[in-house]
């Protein structure tokens, strides 16, 4: 599916091309169901997108073939000619070596083990490529295009089924010694479970807060939740009926809000970072906010953390991509 | 009290200073307590060391003038004219702002607020001077001369009446916004409170890891405890009774390890950092590393975190502090 951009590059057309800074990059946000594919110029402002799905497909080779489909009809549709890419970026959901280009390690939807992503994508696209974790991404996307604009130091936290974290310091994406900086997913709060968790397995923090966590919880309420609300809701339906005063839904939204109050209080201890912003379809939930922000509050840090929902929402990992994807466009012209 | 050290400026005569790169920096630890002061030569080599007291000093001002006692008697001492003095660096316990050269808040010990320690200092010396927290220092110390050398991310953990982490990422003290980076005492874990504490008070972590919280703990155990140890028994000491089996230390001892183990553990998560480095008096007893690392094995993370104790021990922040201060001669140099 093509989206065409009303705002698009009607200044540019072949043979005005040899200018330089002109050209085109692509931004990718590879999902566990989703697969999204922009085409910006270099201004980063986007032309045209395209949404695929990658529900059933585990072979990273695939995934990669179907990028290259999306990047040549947005080509196409748009009338570029492929000589104008320039560079791209893609983002993961899992463990990313920058430096070597290769996803180590993705959830349980995926299944990815050590796929040298960049060179598969650097094959088919011709140009070169960045890749990165998709959280990353998405916090680099709202330093950029967002609500975290000019912050210097801040953490960008995606609640969707899991939880993880982008954190920014001094302007950069932090990632760590073993690229799994802000995987907080396991962490441990006061009223989280302690018992070991395998790797892959929903951490200690994430099943309580994340949007798997808490459909289960709901659902182990089994026979004591005698309100007449089906057994199999999403977290985000949960949500809205804890607002609507559904005492089992509020009892597990102030559990999920606590718990994840504790954790961004544990980070802003660490990191001494004023600025937390809540993304993913279950972190944007106002009532998940509404209630983190009282429970930080009652902390009373020399400095509270403000905490503020995601601005770019869902495009924000595409749009971190594509500032990604003009970063590698500029890095390589500088070695060339 | 002067202590002069053996391999010193054997070769650094009056006469031969004007060489570019000759010349000394002082280093400085200020404590709850004591007072420490360093000379080094320009490669750092500790030339003689002198030591006072803070014991019932609040003023800034005298502190500060008991540290001009110190550098006037290490300069008489090693017979070096103050005009090879190039700068200097202190180590304040509290929340420090480096840029401006003020400590924001120290713990009840000094009691400072808003103390310029650079202006003071500069004023009292006549030299350059940067300021910073004392961790932080001991942080960089470990990474010069210490345990943490040619570590690019590790976290030095200080414990002693109290608890405080300085952290280095990418080579660099890591501070923060709010120059609280790593003030972990306030961290949730699970096992700790959750009750509201006011700041300046110990935190949840620190009541159960902190020398002072583990004290009260041996002390509230009361009736409870009728073994023939004495009520009054230092931290350390509780340790060592826990070494010897005594069953209510060793449960002191497992509470302060196991919530160690989780604090390093989120840490880890949050900053991926595979290096630990554990300092302080209480820090650095072998039954405290010993059972943490237990603990944290349990956890089974990807890249589980070596935990080491500090090598420099009480020197750690004094080696930073000339560190910092060698860093603070050379910048000066490179503006002037």
């Amino acid at each position: 599916m093509i989206e065409r951009h009303a705002d698009k590059h009607s200044e540019t057309k072949q043979g005005q091309v040899t200018l330089s800074g002109t050209g085109y990059v692509v931004g990718v946000d590879i999902g566990g169901t989703n697969l999204r594919v922009a085409l910006a110029d270099m201004s980063g402002k986007i032309v045209a997108k395209w949404c695929g799905s990658t529900e059933g497909i585990r072979d990273a080779g695939a995934v990669v073939a179907q990028i290259r489909k999306g990047v040549d009809l947005l080509l196409e549709e748009a009338a570029i000619p492929r000589s104008l890419l320039r560079a791209a970026a893609a983002g993961a959901p899992g463990v990313t070596d920058v430096d070597q280009g290769v996803v180590i390690a993705t959830s349980y939807l995926l299944g990815w083990r050590d796929v040298p992503l960049r060179m598969l994508l650097e094959s088919m696209l011709g140009v070169p490529v960045t890749v990165d974790n998709d959280v990353n991404l998405a916090a680099l996307g709202e330093a950029w295009a967002g609500v975290a604009q000019g912050a210097r130091d801040f953490v960008f936290i995606a609640i969707g089924t899991g939880i993880g974290a982008g954190i920014v310091l001094n302007r950069q994406v932090f990632r760590g010694m073993g690229w799994t900086a802000g995987e907080i997913g396991y962490m441990l709060v006061p009223g989280v479970s302690e018992e070991f968790v395998e790797r892959g397995k929903p951490g200690a923090l994430e099943s309580v807060v994340g949007g798997a966590g808490i459909r289960s919880g709901w659902r182990n309420l089994g026979l004591q939740n005698n309100t007449r609300l089906p057994e199999d809701l999403t977290a985000t339906e949960i949500f809205d009926h804890a607002l609507d005063g559904n005492e089992f839904a509020c009892a597990i939204l102030q559990k999920a809000a606590q718990a994840l109050a504790y954790a961004i209080y544990n980070m802003s201890l660490v990191l001494s970072c004023p600025l937390f912003v809540l993304g993913g379809g279950v972190g944007k939930h106002p009532a998940l906010s509404g209630e983190t922000r009282k429970f930080l509050k009652e902390r009373g840090t020399r400095v509270q953390p403000r905490l503020e929902h995601s601005i770019l929402d869902k495009d924000a990992q595409l749009m971190g991509a594509i500032r990604m994807a003009l970063d590698t466009a500029s890095s390589r012209d500088g070695v060339s």
